[in-house]
């Protein structure tokens, strides 16, 4: 006998991170119980989501255009590029409103044992277009083992270009109390402390 | 400016139960990153399920057909019917696999402040359906106000109708220390206490 049309949608929702069985039949009931409408209308918006959603030619960022919005803002700071490993580093660091840069989205780290290669990062793309109005690359990877080779690659690659780069701060998270933070934290705190 | 595919969809995902806007983000940004296929298996799946799923004429539940699952088996027990508040109440039920009779689905309780009475509830079709080969109707509705009225009324009126109506036991969970109990559910649990 063919599964139900429930007990399929209630598999499909466990493609969802986080979502296992039980939450998922939470799911599927409340839509058929309270909102078809809100299912109807998230189905459509999946729909074009999957079909349309690609990356923007100068940032890899995911856009439904050619180029993202930001790359595509005419406010920005040209001389200013962020590099990023995902699409959710750049929304939270657009969250903080404190950044008028662009971004470049690697989509990844390096990881040779998985086949992921300079290439596949659009690093060469990266270094081209930090040829000429680019002032400043500031690195903001994790600082993971694949984070910082991945940092350590692309910084040495834009030394050799004549482009200056950053990294941003390691250290203290604020309202941290000191006696939770971990030793690596502390001793990278200590070392990159600044004059007051 | 209109808001982009990314945004409708993140917003969309905050329709289901749980889901915030930090969890809605990250499952839209697996589902392009990394799973593009399940996104719209989900989407399809949706749209089927919010069309084509309906009640079960019988028994209330959710149903594609017009008879559910459970109420065209024929190796069900005619003489028993279970009445619970929800579709999930049914598939808790049935995944314990010893119940074999069939089921009434109330989709809610008795709210006369939200306008719902017997006939929103379906009672008038669980009291026709309980005119015959129906020996007992076992009511498994929650312990809280609205469940007790409900039970109260249902019962009184299967009576009434020379229906035998019971109601599963209230007690201590299975593994549960008597010191973290509630006093409620403990004095229920003495009072239903069974001679061994």
């Amino acid at each position: 006998m063919n599964k139900s049309i429930i007990a399929q949608l209630t598999e499909a929702f466990c493609c969802l991170p986080g979502v296992g069985p039980k939450s998922a039949q939470r799911m599927v009931l409340h839509l058929l119980e309270r909102d078809r409408e809100g299912g109807q209308h998230l189905s459509e918006c999946l729909a074009e989501a999957m079909l349309k959603v690609g990356h923007c030619e100068r940032c890899r960022n995911f856009s439904e255009a050619p180029l993202c919005e930001i790359c595509s803002s005419a406010r920005r700071d040209e001389s200013l590029v962020c590099v990023v490993e995902s699409p959710a580093d750049v929304l939270a660091i657009e969250q903080t409103g404190h950044y008028q840069g662009f971004y470049f989205v690697l989509m990844g780290n390096l990881s040779p044992i998985d086949g992921i290669g300079p290439t596949e990062l659009g690093i060469d793309r990266l270094l081209a277009r930090c040829d000429n109005d680019v002032n400043e690359v500031i690195m903001a990877l994790a600082s993971t083992v694949e984070g910082e080779a991945t940092t350590h690659y692309i910084s040495e690659a834009l030394k050799q270009q004549g482009v200056r780069v950053s990294r941003i701060a390691q250290g203290v998270p604020l309202g941290g109390e000191l006696e939770y933070i971990d030793g690596g934290t502390l001793s990278h705190a200590l070392n990159g402390r600044q004059t007051l």
